[in-house]
């Protein structure tokens, strides 16, 4: 498989080809130092070693410490486990949850099986520009609030969400619960800060960072009281069972590592090439661009509506040029549909099934920002031509 | 990290060195054919194609249909799908479980936590050999009965179980309830047919047939009725959302594919290496080699009880030597404690800490067991005098 023609991939935010240090540090995890943890030999502590170390990573760069990483299979767990486990763990405090309507489905599939089992759900709006806003979180917030679950950056349109505000106005009012950020599409774009911004759980998956697939992890403040969701050898202080997965965990260190090397740098070259690619497409006509663009919104995402073109048309054209991009989020299992998050911001109806989600990573350049314009340039007419005809 | 020195890694049930096949899949879906399933384009589908064919190989080593197949995290998450996963959907047509006393503390710590849910469990015992009866499972069915988990292939001393007749017993005695199988150490050694078994769930581990960590599968009947215990994007029909982990689910696929070929004489190559060590034991003094041996037990597993010498002595004993070897299992984060199994079996009290076990993998040589016994024959008294000393 794989093509040799020349690839334009833009859906960095669906997946991520990964760092040559963590396919280097993954291959030598799995062939010479393959112990497990567990082990009480050299071999069981070499693997230790490689764990440690990716945790001393990924504490450092949110500045938290070590015992506060829980590594997991990814995004999901990450979600599951921050939700499912203070939920139940608090449930005596409780059973009122908050969150909005543009989260990912790994949330909202989450708080709707609470709901199954008695809790109850406040979700919040969002503007047009997919902002919750921190007057209408302070309130839906009230006495049986133990949880309130708010995504850093939405993974469909990019918006950013006012994480420290919104973390405020729950310690100011209710200083009790706990304040969970999908941060899945922010980490590694931001320096995230949890204890100062106010958030006491934080998800991160790897292949988002060019890291591996099926490993992540949750920050969890150490106070927060939580219990596991799978149950076993007691690994990871009890708080997630499993051999680890000593080739993931390094895997997702490295990553961290290289992703907040030189960070300012890499997230400059992604906001250059956003800009780039929003100015050449407002020289385009029928094209809107959702939300808010340059530093008001995230470096990697670009959602954007063709008047008049079904998204997966367009979306297989662009294909055939070698250029790959998203309609709407590619994180829901082959079930396009109609995106939550785009009815949610308000895009007009004729937009809703016209969308692209266009996202960069480190390893894209300013070329093939021109490459997709000029593209489009040519296809858009065209495509709009021939479904006229 | 790791040495120079000659290595004889005699810890297989623990983890083993993936197969060079299993790297080059995954290096290449990592760095190369990276896209995401859920992805419409190119990158999506070929990247779907390889977690197609990794289920494919799969089902087919058991005989079984491709949908059947649910990819997990590994061994911990397979297991609590298959017993959370069906008790959970399952709580109307009655609350008892049976299981046994030697199991796995993924399958312990999960019924542990249905017994706080209400559920009631069984906990069957053991004979020396470390087998359930079939006549204690007829026993202990009631009209409640919804879940029977029994392993197939104890971790620690390598006790088979008699499977299809526990399982036959079930479809005798309580037709509608479940018969899953803890199969962790039994894929890859043994030929498993569940639809001829009577296998309803069955649970696999990639790390410990030379596949990748943080990978595994649980085959589900397609008439089991049972609910996903982790919730997202709706991947893998519903039963297990998060971006599917191509990487892992190919390299198992791989894994699948290499242990089966030429299986018999894998698995004779296995019991040579055990029948040549366990001779060789037998000549060694104060030596007890525990359960069954030869065809009636695993392949791969010897657990051995060395009168008057302290298990975590002798090990970095033989890890001096390069000889790497586990005490009891070494699933339990760092808990050796003393093993339920060895209990249940009866081994005197003066083994129970006194026990190592040693696994074979493929790998392994004859002149590794050859030098293996040859440092225990040295070794043995040196330490037996030692502690007298």
């Amino acid at each position: 498989m794989g093509s040799s023609r020349k690839e334009i991939y833009f859906d960095n935010s669906a997946t991520t080809r990964v760092f040559d240090s963590v396919r280097d540090i993954m291959t030598e995890t799995m062939t010479a130092d393959y112990g497990n943890t567990s082990s009480l030999h050299t071999k069981g502590v070499e693997a230790e070693q490689y764990v440690r170390e990716a945790r001393a990573e990924i504490a450092k760069s949110l500045r938290v410490k070590e015992k506060e990483i829980i590594f997991t299979s990814g995004g999901t767990e990450s979600n599951n486990l921050a939700i499912l486990g203070t939920a139940l763990a608090n449930r005596r405090s409780g059973n009122h949850i908050i969150t909005s309507c543009i989260e990912h489905a790994s949330v909202y599939n989450t708080t709707a099986f609470l709901e199954e089992q008695g809790f109850r759900v406040t979700y919040l709006p969002v503007d047009h520009n997919g902002h919750v806003s921190p007057e209408d979180l302070r309130a839906a917030i009230c006495d049986d609030t133990i949880l309130v679950s708010i995504m850093y950056v939405n993974n469909e349109m990019g918006a950013v969400e006012p994480i420290a505000k919104l973390a405020q106005v729950l310690r100011e009012t209710k200083p009790q619960a706990y304040f969970h950020a999908d941060a899945i599409q922010a980490y590694g774009k931001y320096v995230i800060r949890p204890k100062k911004e106010g958030i006491d759980l934080l998800s991160v998956s790897g292949h988002k960072i060019h890291g591996p697939k099926g490993v992540g992890f949750l920050y969890v403040d150490e106070r927060v009281k939580i219990r596991p969701i799978l149950f076993g050898g007691g690994q990871q202080m009890g708080m997630r069972s499993g051999t680890e997965n000593v080739p993931g965990c390094a895997g997702l260190g490295a990553a961290a590592k290289e992703i907040y090397r030189d960070h300012e740098a890499k997230v400059d070259h992604l906001y250059a090439l956003k800009d780039r690619f929003v100015s050449g497409l407002h020289e385009l006509e029928g094209v809107t661009v959702h939300g808010l663009t340059g530093r008001d919104s995230a470096p990697q995402i670009v959602s954007t509506g063709f008047e008049g073109i079904r998204a997966e048309v367009l979306l297989h054209a662009l294909e055939e040029k070698g250029i790959y991009v998203s309609s709407g989020s590619a994180c829901s299992s082959n079930h396009p549909g109609i995106s939550g998050t785009l009815r949610g911001i308000g895009v007009k109806e004729s937009l809703l099934d016209s969308t692209l989600r266009f996202s960069f990573g480190v390893f894209n350049t300013e070329d093939e920002v021109d490459e997709c314009l000029r593209v489009l340039k040519e296809l858009l007419p065209l495509l709009r031509r021939y479904r006229r005809g």
